[in-house]
């Protein structure tokens, strides 16, 4: 029952999300084109070697949900007053840099000696594709052009806002981030967690990303401390039942196949929410999540919230 | 002839480089002491797990000669009117960040699909160990670092600085700075290069950060225009001056085995000035190159420039 008045609500919202989502993923799209060509930096004759620029490319464009992106730019929406036309651009800079910090964490996640991954999104990997050096070095310097994406120098963005855009990502990145979260999940194969060390694995490694998209969507309108709170509730709330909502589409996405799907995860000895705490307590407790949610934005004191809200009506209710 | 008295040069300010810099090394020691162990970001209770950040800082402490922090405390004091204390917390952050990024660069550099080194300093490299997937991390984390390190949120820096500061270390990290260089180089071994092509491989690869570092510990002072400029031609010289010196140290370090030298370096198929340009001539070069970053200084307007000069001479005189 539970379940299907939830699905209803998620379609009730679907609709308006597509339409809403795909004006602006055609933008994020765009400025990724733009901007993952970096020429030279100001001052200097010479720009980045074109065999780099590709593996950059092909690891940043022509995939991916960019959920992040869009959560940068629903939280930017809500707490702008008008349309936030001055402010857009910022927003998008924020957008792009955190799909460019998720892009090169899934480069260098996919490399041999991480999770040795051949393919990705129906496409050869990076390291496959260009070489493991090159997959290095395109995910580096990934993670350098977030933040010069951060820090233009044509005054479209006060340097106020990209000190704060700036540590918001480094902080969500780093060692008590995402890069954390990457080696707790490392150390943890094969250990039993509990669920606060679970959480904790991935309040890092995917949570961190996530919250801060939020909180750098929100920052560059100009939020109320109020606000800023609240967005963080949210974000922790979505970041951790994403997770919980991938553990569950591990085991559910092909039914009848549950038992061979279960085994995977077994075999692969990962700790797991299903694992932890069985299926059903699991989607209950994505639901909850999601009700956290919701409920944060209730008490954020903004008013354009349903890009916010649909968001994580997806996030948690997504079918893959 | 020249020779000796370039000698001479170094041997004069070469002891007042030894004080100075004693001092400084000792300040930039305990701050990366205290700066690799970043604890949770605000407003959450977690940190960074220990294994990574035991590879971080395996990564950075007790090791290398710290020119790039040095030339960032050097161009600072030169810009700095009075004693520069104000502003002393962002130089040495400054500082420290750009250390943070040369470590994260050794470490993925000395990975076994890079340059496959298993010794560094006389010590086991971080992959070695650490393990590859934890220095492959270990390495993200400490880019991610380097810009913390640059948006402290305690007010000590104003934020304008932060966002120059950002803005500078990112397009030298990035595709167009040192990442950018480090895949010019691996798609060169074994391919005839031309001076010109050498060189901007150098200016990439390593020259980037050198200048960046003189121009970002210029930046926390508040500096003229003039002064950046000079201070960009300065850094540019002894970036380059810094890897023909490399380039011919490689050669004459051990001159007893000249031709075996000689012989490793065309082994490895790697391009160097030594071979370009032939020995006498290559160190002719480093010595325009010391000579272009003394005159540079000669034209910033700025009085207090001994240390700079001095680290400048020893980046070409120097023996190892």
């Amino acid at each position: 029952m539970t379940s299907a008045v939830v699905m209803c609500a998620a379609t009730s919202t679907e609709f308006e999300l597509d339409i809403w989502s795909g004006v602006r993923l055609a933008q994020v799209e765009q400025a990724l084109q733009q901007w993952v060509t970096v020429d030279a930096p100001q001052g200097q004759n010479h720009g980045a070697p074109a065999h780099l620029l590709d593996a950059m490319r092909y690891a940043v464009l022509d995939g991916g949900k960019r959920l992040r992106p869009l959560l940068v730019l629903a939280a930017h929406e809500a707490v702008c007053h008008g349309d936030g036309v001055q402010t857009l651009n910022a927003a998008m800079r924020a957008a792009c840099a955190v799909e460019l910090i998720h892009a090169y964490s899934l480069v260098h996640d996919d490399m041999p000696c991480m999770d040795n991954d051949v393919l990705r999104r129906g496409k050869p990997t990076v390291h496959v594709q260009f070489g493991e050096a090159c997959a290095l070095l395109a995910g580096d310097a990934l993670q350098a052009l977030a933040f010069e994406l951060l820090t233009p120098q044509d005054g479209s963005v006060p340097e106020v806002t990209q000190a704060h855009l700036c540590a918001l990502l480094a902080r969500a990145a780093g060692s008590a981030g995402m890069a954390g979260g990457q080696a707790i999940d490392l150390a943890s194969v094969g250990l039993p967690l509990t669920e606060s060390q679970l959480r904790e694995m991935h309040e890092l490694k995917t949570g961190a990303l996530l919250q801060a998209s939020v909180v750098m969507g929100a920052q560059c309108g100009g939020p109320s401390a109020q606000a800023v709170a609240a967005l963080q509730t949210f974000g922790a709330a979505i970041g951790l039942a994403f997770q919980v909502v991938d553990d569950i589409l591990d085991v559910t996405a092909d039914s009848s196949t549950l038992g061979k799907t279960a085994g995977k995860d077994a075999d692969n000895n990962k700790p797991t929410y299903v694992a932890l705490m069985g299926l059903q307590a699991s989607q209950a407790y994505a639901q909850r999540l999601l009700a956290q949610a919701q409920c944060a934005l209730d008490g954020s004191g903004l008013a354009r919230t349903q890009a916010l809200r649909a968001l994580a009506d997806m996030v948690v209710n997504r079918a893959h």
